[in-house]
Order: C-alpha cells, then structure tokens, then sequence
C-alpha cells in the first residue's frame, strides 16, 4: 500500500532554480549537503527572462567575486557568450567592467548540465508550498503543492519574481511568471503565517524584435574587444577568442516621447494599476520620458538573443504600455521604422520580502534554517541574484556543517556592500548594484577579485588547493616584484630616454627608480620592459596587478588606511537577540531599530538609518562596561578576549 | 495618437506553433502568402511535451509522405535525431518503419530557426482569442487577448493540448498546457459562437527521471541501426551515419500491477474527475493494468531526451496517478528501484473538435477559410499533427490562390487514411494512425512515399522542379530495369548454381528469367548481381524499390485493382451544400447522416456509419439521373463530361 504522499529526505532544499537558486544549489551540493532544488519548469533553469547579458558595470564585479568564491556565473557565460567588451577601459581600473552577451538558450541549457551532474544534487520540477517549522523555529521541511513534504535542515529561497506574479502590457493582465510560466501563488502565504513580512516589487523587460524586419544601416555598431578576458579566474583566455557578433545603439526621439507622453494615461503604473515598486535604476522608457523630460534621447541598444534565435533585445525601451502604444514608440527609432514585434514588452509585479529581516548571513532572523537571495530579498538583476544565492546556499551549508558563515563586509566585496544595503538599510525599490555604492572601490577591483577572495572560497571548502595555491604563488609574485621594481635604479641612460621621448615623458636629468618611472601617467609598468632586463617572466593578470597596485599606490593606501577604521568598528560584535531597551542612554528610536535589526557589529549598527552617531558612543561604551557586567557575554563576543579598542 | 489596437494584414493566421501549426505556417509561406502564426511562448515551438522520438509504427510513413509533399518535419528529425531504427524489419516491407530519437531541445530549436529564416513567416507570441467572420461565414480575421486584430484571409487552428488545458497528477490540477505552460483559455467560445461544437478530449505523459539514478543494468540495451535511413528522401544519407546514445528496455511486473490496483480509486480517471476521453492505442499503465488484465507485464522503454539532459522518457509508463503511487510503481521496475523522478506523469485534458465537421480538406463545412489539424481534430501523435498541419496549410493556401485542394485519397497515402477516417468516421477518442487502417498498405509503403507523392507536391507547389524531375526519373529507372529483368535468361550455367547454392536455394535444372530468381523468398535483386553482368549502376533505394515490386508483384497488382474499384466510386462527385431529403428512396438515418456530413464522393459517403450499401445504391441511381434532371449540376460534378459508371 501507498503512503498518502511523498516524503524524502535532503540537508538543504533549493526554492527556486534561476541565477541565485542554481548557485545556492550548486554550493550546497558541491560541500556535500544532499541536495534538492525546485523550479517550475525545468526547462526553465537559469532562464534569462530579461536583459542577454552577463556583467556590465560594477555587475561584472559581482561575476569575479562569485568565480573567486567558487561560484558558477563566471564559467558558465564563459562558455555561452557570442560577445565581449571591457567597460570604462578610458577610466580607472576601479571601474573598470566586464560584461558579455550572452546566447540564452545555450547559457539555461549549459547551467543546467552542470546542475545534472553535480554530485549530491537533484533537480525536481515542483512548487514548493509551505515551509515546515519545529516549535524552536527550527527549518524541518518543505511542502510541495503535491503533498510532498522533504524534511531538511535548512531553506533557500530563491523565488525570483515568480511569487504571486502578474504580467502587464497596458490593459492586458496575465497572472504568470516571467515569459508566460507558471506563477508560484501559494508559498506566500506559508511565510506570512510564518511571521514573514513581504511586500510587492515590479520590474519589466522591453519587447523582443525580428532581427529581419530591421534596418541595421540606420543604427552604430558595437564590436566586441579584440582581446576578450575571460570572466572566469579558471577559464583558459585563448578558450574566450571565439568570433563575435555585434550589438547595435540607437536612439529615442521628441516623436517616442510625445507618443509615450501621449499615452500615460494607458500605463498601467501611471493609471495605478500597478502596485509594485520599481527599480530606480533600471526604468521604463515611459519613467525615463516622465522623469528626465529635458532629455532630448535615450540610449537604445539592440542586442541578439543568441545565435540561433533572429529575436533581437530592445535595450532601454522596457515598457509596460498597451501593445500598440509599444508598436508606435518602437517604430520611431531609427532602424525601426519597420519592426515586427515577436513578443511584446511587459511589466512583471511579485512579492517579495525588505531584506531587514535577514542576517548579513541571509539567514531569516526569526527563523533557523531558512535562507533566501535574489530578487525575492529585493534586487534586481542576474549578478545580484546569483551572488546572494551562492552567499544563501554557503551560510546554509556551514549552518548545517556546525561552520561559522560566511560575511563579507563592505571593504571585502562587492557582495559585501550589496548584501549589507540589502539587510542594513532602507530600500524602497529593487536594489541594484553600482560602482558608487562601494565606499573602498579603489581596492574591489574586478581585477583582483581572485586575490582578495579566492582563499574565503578556499576556507569555505568550494576552492580547490590548487587553485588556492595558484593564488597565493601570484600573490607572492606581485610583492616581491613591487619590492624589486622599488629598488632598480634608473639612471639617465641613453636607452632610458629613448624610451621617454617614444612616450611623450620628460627625459631624465638625474636617476629614479623604476617605480617612479611606471608612476608617470603615460607610463606603465609594461611600456618600460626594454629598460628593465632583469624583470621576470610573469602572466598578463600578474603584470596587470603589478602596474595598478604601484600606479595607484597613493590612493590605495589611503583606502587601506580607512578600511582599517572601518574594520575595527566591524570587528566589535553586538549580541544577537538582545533587548536594547536595556541600554538607558539609546534615544527611543535608536532602541526599537537595533532591536529590530540586531545588528551583528558597532559597524553595522552604525549603517542603519534611524541610528545616530551618538547612539553609537552609547553602545561603545555598553561594550567596554560589558567586560565586567557580563564577562560571559562579553568572551562570547570576544573569543580572543582582547579589550575591545576604542 | 495612437490607435487604441494593433491592426495588421496578413494572408494566412496559424494559431499554435507545435508539430501542425509550424508545417501548416512553413506550407503557407513557402507557397508565397504572408503569415503569422501565434504560439503562447516562442520557446516552445515544435515542443515535444511528451515522447522523445518521430516515427514508428505507420507514423513513420507519415514522416515520409509529409517529406515528399514538401513538409518539414522529417528534414528536422534528421538534423536532430541521435537513434535510429527500422522497425518490423523481419516482417514485409509495408509494414517496415522508421523510428528516430530525437533530442528534444535541439528538435524544437531546429524547427524555430527554420521558421524564423522562412520568408514571409511571422512569429508572434501571442494568444489569439478570437476568430472573425463576415455575414457569408467568411474568415475575415483572428483578434487575440490583446485586443489586436490580424485582418486575413484564412486561419488554421492548430492548438493542439492547449484549449483551456488542465493538468492532473492524482489530486493536483493546474490550469496549464503541457509542462506548465500557459493554457489558452479564450478561444473555445468564439468557436463556439461561430457554431462549432467542441469537445473534450484528454492524454497522458509519464515521468521523466534523472539517468543518474537507474541501474541500467538490469535493463536490456535497445541499439540503433549499424547504417541509419534518413527519414527525408533530400537527406544524404552519410550525413546521418552519427554515433548513436542507447535506450532501454525494461518490464512491469504483478507488483507494479499490484500498486495500481490497490490505488485506482485515486486515478482522477477512475475517481470520475477527468472528464475528457483517453486514446484508445497509447494508454496510461493504469488503464493497460485493467483492461489487460491477464497480461503478466508490459515494456517499459527507457529514452534519453536528449544529449544535453541526464532526463530519462518511461515510455508506457502514462499516468495520471497521485505522485506518491508514481513512486512506488515506478520503483518497481528493474533498474529503477532508486528512481529519482524529474518531472511528475500527468494526464491532460483539452477542448478538440469532431473533425465530422470538415471536409477533407480541413476546411470547416460552416465556416469559409477556417482550416484546421493536429490535436484539435481530435488526433494523437507528432506525425499525425504534422501531416495535418501540412494539408490544412497548403489547403488554406490553394483556397487563396484560387486553385483546387489537396485532397489525399485513402489509396494514395496513409495521410489520405487519417484525414478520411478523421472526417468520416465516429471517432470517440484521440485518433492514432496504425498501420491495420490502411487498407492499401502494400502499396503505401514508407519506402516509396516519394514515388507516390513528390508529384503532388510539385503540383502544390512545394516541391523544385528539381526534386521532381529526379523522381521522375527514379520511376522511369525502375520501370525500365523491372522490364529488362523480365527479359534475362538465365540458364543452369555453373556460376549461377553457385550463387543459389550459397543462398540455399534449388539449383536450376532449366533455364528461368532473372525475375523469377528474384521471386524466391531466400533471394533478392542484389544478391543476383554477381550473375547479372548487363545490370545499370542504380542507388540503394531504387534497387530496393525494384526487388520489392519485383518480389511482391502479385500481391501488388491485386492490391492495384482493389484501388481502381474504390477509386471509380471516389471519382463519383456528389454535389456540396445538397438536401439529402430530396432523395426520397434513402432511408431517413441515411439523409440525416449524409446532411450532416455532406460527403464529397460516393466512396465517401459509402464510409459514413450509418449509410447502407442500399443507400448508396440509391445514391448511384440518383447520380445517374442527374444527367437528364440537372444537367447543370452533373456537369459541374463530371467537368470531362463523362457518364457515371457503375
């Protein structure tokens, strides 16, 4: 005889198999959690619903952090990409960008291969409904709509904007998840009853275009580099000099203006039909019209969807518009005059949660186990949905391991910031990644993601020993290289100044070092190669960080200089699950915030917005007195048991 | 301003791009006539939602038929199969058939981009809701959900699965097509304010489960064929020789049968939830459980989906059993006792139509310019979907172009069987194609589909003249070496008994013809090369053409006049749009059923249940008389101004 349903058992379950769900999979599994993760269509699998690209600015930094963590974004669209380009190469490496287009169909299908054969992982096509709690708050299960209970010990949620999901184009509504598939519209509802607060988002995707009905002759050309860097730290860059295809640039005009503006009134945000709250950063073209009226154009890029689909990606124009207000706008750009809509653009509204509620671990504060990352924490993108799956699916496997979890803060990474603006701060709309928001960014270069972040991924167990290896030999390299170039007297020899008048430098009167010499702004560490003949043979990445590292020594120790305040502050640790009612010199509003957020540091405390720098000289000094009012606590906090600094 | 909805003109609207609709939209545009063909999501063209093969048993000489009138399909297979095999080779050559593997994903990718690079062809994602007639019950248009209206000329429906679709696996329903995709919900009540009655039919799909958790072997391996036929008579041959994956082939056992047993209460089917009627001749494993009762165990067939998925096809394994019941049966077969399952069984219900409501040619009887194939017209299987959509597209075209239809009879092709028995017969559940239907099956046999085909393609105009003239002379080859045969002597010389010696044949004590040789069951046209010095230099599929007329000449020629007698009654036109209650001598069931079919021909009408041989006499009568009492009608029924013959 049957049971009535089916029940299994796995270490960790995977809601969802988009951008963050494969990587918070992938990580679970590859530590050795059996694993399982849900997704309404297998098919589906790290489906590109939106934009066909991997990357692009500060977002690419978010790819080499993910590599650098063991992670899968940055192989996989090494793998699948039909174009490459370095952003910003005209500024500072700071900013410096990789971004990739992407053949969407091959990138879903490559990630899931990997999936399919990484050991201790299973796929199953599925809609979780329930999340299943002890009487501890404890995760010990989820449900499917099936029946299905699958007892684990921790929850990833990585929903995506399938949650409750509605799609509108202008008038017409359809009750489903991105490109037609199934909404998930049933796990919302177990979450609230489990004390989780969610909320609405939206966000939208231009229409999508025959590549036959345009006329190319009208719009510029976009070339991928000559030399195209991999995103990947482990990719072979010969592997990545494949043959490229090209992305156009167009542009609106006062005609698509006047059409949109003509049209507010069938919008559905406009006409209030529309609850969510959209991505500031990434709007509508009926936003942009609306909000920057003195824009004469906007930016259109079009891009191919792949190299065996002739649809073609209307960048810039996503819309939520009634189908012919869309043909009438699109046909006014040029090169479009003529376009045929293959499907239309639409807005896509979902329910999701204000990342408050999470740890910097991206674990639930009011329950145990149960992870979660992607637009359902309230972001915006493919980069910043996998970099918090991969994050999620980390913590919940060290929780499970008995590990401490891994945090990155904000002089670390990327990631860090992201997922501390994330769980610190207010966000009103999803929260997207950008260079500004990196305080240290002069040291969060997508250049040296590998050496800053290769040994966390180590530690973590998702890092082989010989890729680490790898990474401390080229660490050893640059130091001693900087070291040896600091030392090399130049003197003003007459192939020295040969050498400077080919590059437009003042010729030398007295001797310097070669560390000077590569200083100059027209130099570089490179340039001077026939005058240093002792220099040693290193890779193009090694000689890359070597010429950064001296060029901009100055700044970079000055940000070193504040990371090193910034760190202290992140070092002392506040107690979890305290009660700051108890501290009598918080104002009011300091208390009810910092028991809301518990924050897990004087440095993060000082993040949240409601929390002045007074309150903070108040829990300076609860900590200091903490040594001897509660010598317990204050050891916790303190496992070295040194004094906390002021 | 804007107008408030799209408006476009097109000649030809395809709705649904499955297996019917991508060859009824490629027919179309391939004859010159714009056309649009909508699919709920562009990703699933020509989806294969559920086996993974083209072909088999009859389906495989729909394949061909569909090839040699200019169709699609088979070319595609060829270009995506990864197994191959010709079925029934132990038995005769008219019931040999082509079976293919194919890997899905690349089947349905390949498809789309033939689509997207055919001219003429649009594709629309899109849901269309609606289609528009004028006051004489003329296709006008087709408006869908967005209000849009497509102004055109003829329409083919082609929904397959989707028409307000639902999904059951045990006590889960979902409101979608098959594997989650949108269903389409609008369009059943247009048609059925245009007076078409729907109705509702169900199938079935079994799991698919992950390669990795079988124990293959405890399985029997199913090989490919060592030399691979293309399934397209314009694919070279060697392009097919490929390395080919294996499938599987394991059993049920009284255990499995047990389980489904003890369990039928909670099949949606047996507990009367499932409303719509199953498919006679691809059962679910429950139904073969109680309607096979004495049958011990049944094949189960283990299939890859594909080369880039570890997911696994259980053909014969249908079910719409609750999830934990899939489990437990499944897990009783040998090499599944660990089976991990991917993606549930489910049954699926959806609106069709009683195909007694077109003529042959799939036109609506009621609705001028309203075609349609596939499932809709209440068939099962790829193939039969696809030659439907073949004919129905070019007929939509014939009927714009003013020419006459393609109109297959039974003796002409397997194609003509279906759509006969389709539109004829009662039939109370999804229609198959079998080879037992095809009363002429030794003369429709999948090997010379091109030779009685490819003429009316060209005729179509879907064939090159090129092609054409090649089977031209292919026939007049065969023709020639079949008379030349005929006419070689062959004396008891030596090396001849030789030859029949090394084949255990009666060695010769007079002289014979070749032909005669040939004749014997343990010889064929190519093993007597060796003493045929005069014999032409001819390819494979032409010499196995002339071995197989040679071989079976009696049976053939008898076969040839059985045609001729039912072709004589096919040619016997009966007036469209006629009051059979004006003949008084049918009997009243017979005028009702003639009324309501409005049959083309006498063979026709003598195939409708319910007309008598005695009513058809009457009918002859009847037509013969035409001559003198409406002499206008009988020659608009015999344009070459013949008498009728009895």
């Amino acid at each position: 005889m049957c049971s009535k349903f089916v029940e299994e058992n796995y270490d960790v379950v995977v809601v969802g198999a988009g951008h963050a769900g494969c990587e918070a999979a992938l990580a679970c599994a590859r530590l050795g959690l059996e694993t399982i993760v849900f997704t309404v269509s297998v098919d589906s699998i790290a489906l590109m619903p939106c934009n066909p690209n991997i990357g692009g600015s500060s977002k690419g930094h978010l790819v080499r952090e993910i590599d650098a963590l063991g992670g899968e974004m940055g192989k996989n669209i090494d793998k699948t990409f039909i174009q490459s380009k370095m952003l910003n190469k005209s500024k500072g490496p700071a900013v410096h960008s990789l971004r990739a287009q992407a053949d969407k169909a091959e990138y879903s299908m490559e990630m899931r291969k990997t999936l399919q054969n990484t050991d201790h992982l299973t796929i199953r096509q599925g809609e979780v409904s329930e999340i299943v709690t002890d009487e501890n708050n404890n995760i010990v299960g989820a449900k499917t709509t099936s029946g299905a209970l699958y007892h684990c010990k921790a929850i990833v949620l990585c929903t995506g904007t399938y949650l409750r999901a509605r799609c509108l184009t202008g008038e017409m509504i359809t009750h489903t998840g991105p490109n037609g598939l199934l909404a998930a519209n049933h796990l919302t509802q177990s979450l609230i009853d489990h004390g989780i607060e969610m909320r609405r988002f939206k966000t939208g995707t231009p229409a999508r275009v025959d590549k036959r009905s345009l006329d190319f002759s009208k719009m510029e050309e976009q070339f991928g580099d000559d030399r195209v860097v991999p995103f990947s730290f482990t990719t072979d860059p010969e592997s990545v000099q494949i043959d490229q295809v090209s992305c156009w640039l167009t542009y609106t005009n006062s005609k698509t203006h006047e059409i949109i503006r003509n049209n507010l009134d069938r919008s559905p945000i406009y006409a209030g039909i529309i609850e969510g709250t959209g991505p500031r950063y990434c709007p509508s073209i009926e936003d942009k019209v609306v909000k920057f009226a003195e824009k004469e154009r906007h930016q259109i890029f079009i891009e191919p969807e792949g190299l065996n689909t002739n649809e073609m990606y209307v960048g810039g124009m996503s819309s939520s518009m009634p189908e012919d207000v869309q043909y009438e706008m699109y046909r006014t750009l040029p090169g479009l005059e003529n376009v045929k809509i293959v499907r239309d653009a639409y807005a896509i509204e979902y329910d999701c949660i204000n990342a408050n509620q999470l740890y910097a671990s991206l674990e639930f504060k009011k329950i145990h186990g149960l992870f979660s990352g992607g637009q359902f924490n309230g972001s915006s993108g493919y980069e910043e949905a996998a970099c918090q799956g991969l994050i999620a699916g980390i913590n919940a496997a060290m929780k499970i391991l008995g590990k401490k979890p891994l945090i990155l803060d904000r002089s670390e990474a990327y990631i860090g910031v992201l997922i501390d603006d994330l769980v610190t701060k207010k966000n009103r709309e999803p929260y997207r990644m950008m260079t500004s928001r990196a305080e240290y960014r002069l040291l969060l270069r997508q250049d040296n993601a590998d050496l800053r972040l290769t040994e966390k991924g180590y530690e973590v167990g998702l890092i082989s020993k010989e890729r680490y290896d790898y990474v401390c030999k080229k660490k050893e390299l640059i130091d001693k290289e900087i070291e040896r170039v600091s030392h090399v007297n130049i003197g003003a020899r007459a192939d020295v100044q040969e050498i400077l008048k080919k590059y437009n430098s003042i010729e030398l009167s007295n001797g310097t070092t070669l560390e000077e010499l590569i200083r100059r702004p027209e130099l570089d560490y490179d340039k001077l190669a026939p005058i240093d003949p002792d220099r040693p043979k290193l890779s193009d990445d090694t000689r890359e960080q070597i010429n950064i590292l001296i060029k901009y020594a100055g700044y970079i120790s000055r940000q070193i200089k504040q990371v090193s305040h910034f760190k202290k502050l992140e070092k002392k640790l506040l107690p979890t699950d305290f009660d700051y009612n108890t501290i009598s010199g918080l104002r009011i509003e300091a208390q009810q915030k910092l028991n809301e957020f518990q924050p897990l540091s004087i440095g993060q405390a000082s993040r949240i917005s409601g929390v002045t720098p007074a309150d903070i000289s108040v829990l300076l000094v609860f900590l200091e007195q903490l040594k001897y009012s509660n010598p317990d606590l204050f050891s916790r906090l303190n496992p070295d048991n040194t004094s906390v600094e002021q």
